[in-house]
């Protein structure tokens, strides 16, 4: 009933990182003899992003040095889409922990979405975290929510939806206690 | 008995309006490193278009501000099919409503074929609309038909023969109509 | 027992049909911005080709004067297999019988692979038919084979090692005959 | 007990052979109007390359002179993995024979990946050796392991985790052995 004594903004989840490789992407990466390369998103993740956007969720993408394939196209995605792409190591979480700290928010005001083994470590800290359907088992045990659709194929948007509605219970919830608090 | 009454022209549908992005294409957009833009659509679908054109349908393409990337291949599909392409915003309803009464066509002559919330409106109002099979569940719970196959992989080829079924029907029940109103 | 009585070359199929759109490939078509198309084929519906063209079985690719794009890769394809493309009509039939006749075959001696409508005819006709799993009802009705793969995505394999079986299983029979009547 | 007598190097799987086309790819090749070609990887597999060259296993790729298309892309595949790319013909036995034995390996210290018919002696003889889920049924049938993911869709990724894990099994065994042996 007091769980939210001495917190000032109470909302849950105000930073979300979303890795691009296999998450935004299938992972397939198309590859020509003249060594042209293209990777896909999918028009409907993009919508979950921009419903985040709307819900005051700052949304950072993530690449990583060893997949140079995909950051051009991350590049002109967050353009578009006006948000941040962080470049991150084997372990995500050194570079993550700054960012978050940074902005004064706790892992638990922060939403992730990976993929694999490097994101165990934040998959299992942050308050929210999903990996979509096809992610390898080692990440699917990390994560809080398991995406019934595939990498690339929707899983953000799903992954968005489900934010959306924690924040819309968390508001109600707060509200609930308001209630509580006055009446008693 | 009397359904058709004061009706000049009672066959039923004869304007068309599909969503490109979602509809006649998978969502997925192809990105290059350097930026080119690829989006793929399917023979069946583009042949259940010109099957309807054949039965006397208009087909109006419809694209979004918000998804830039379908617009010039919608344009060149729209080139090649001898269509027209209409730009709608967030409420695609105030578009089209003008488009509806210059053709003095009422809501149920049309069929619409969309995939997402903004179409919601639109879904209930036409006489005959359908989603594909992987659209959210608000867009499906709003449309009067359901399509077995997904967007962008025969889901317009499936309504199209589901429009052209109907138009059958109607036909045929105002022969019977007319063939029971001079029996007696 | 006396089947082949006055014929000179009992083998069956010696000449195969097939259609690249829908069948070679899966009916998707790649268009970016600037009007720049591609389709996609698989290495092993290649492979059936160069299978039945090793049986000696002379394989003509079908392209259609209503699907422009799959015209210069089917030109490609024909050429890097050595065989022939032929682009036909809403009747497939008009084009194909003269090739049939002139050749000196009957249409039994014929294999046909198609995935619509236009080819119900061909479908009903030729010796040994395939359609591939997705293809509408009207067209799987018609033929003596539906494949489990999907077009441009192993059906022309499997209906390549159908055609080769009972290749296979012709010449046993006709060896067996041979063998049962001499014995008598 | 006594099974590594002799034995200098007693740890399974040294040199791993992968077909690039229908293993690494899905087998589906993109073809333009004039001509270009490209391929698609998946991210997932590559990382399943690097998994294996961490565990000091040699990764070679395979293409065919049957398949021209896939050269390029393989190439530069192979650089940026710094792996050798080996083209081998209809047998590959007798390309793959004289590599085996310029290492001083056995067959037994070899995986092999393949997907058709002309892998099916290397399958057999290899120590380790897979095929993808989507393979023809005469290639499953001479694999040691089936794989449940598709060809270019992670069956790579998920037969470097199998070799992994035997790596893994017989390192433990041996030490197993070195105690019971010292024990008694």
């Amino acid at each position: 009933r007091y769980g939210y004594f001495g917190r000032v903004t109470p909302e849950v989840v105000r930073l979300m990182f979303c890795r691009v490789s296999g998450c935004l992407t299938d992972g397939q990466i198309f590859v020509s003899a003249k060594g042209a390369e293209m990777v896909s998103f999918n028009i409907r993740d993009i919508t979950g992003i921009r419903m985040l956007q709307e819900e005051k969720v700052e949304v950072v993408l993530l690449t990583s040095t060893e997949d140079p394939v995909v950051q051009a196209p991350a590049d002109n995605l967050a353009k578009s889409l006006g948000c941040q792409v962080v470049q991150v190591g084997g372990e995500p979480m050194d570079d993550l922990l700054p960012m978050v700290e940074k902005r004064e928010l706790q892992w638990k005001d922060v939403a992730y979405m990976g993929n694999d083994k490097p994101d165990v470590k934040v998959l299992n800290l942050a308050g929210l975290s999903a990996v979509p359907s096809d992610a390898p088992v080692v990440a699917i045990n990390a994560a809080k929510y398991t995406c019934h659709s595939l990498g690339g194929k929707g899983a953000m948007r799903e992954f968005a939806e489900h934010i959306v509605l924690q924040k819309q219970k968390a508001k109600s919830q707060m509200n609930q206690d308001r209630i509580d608090n006055s009446s008693f």
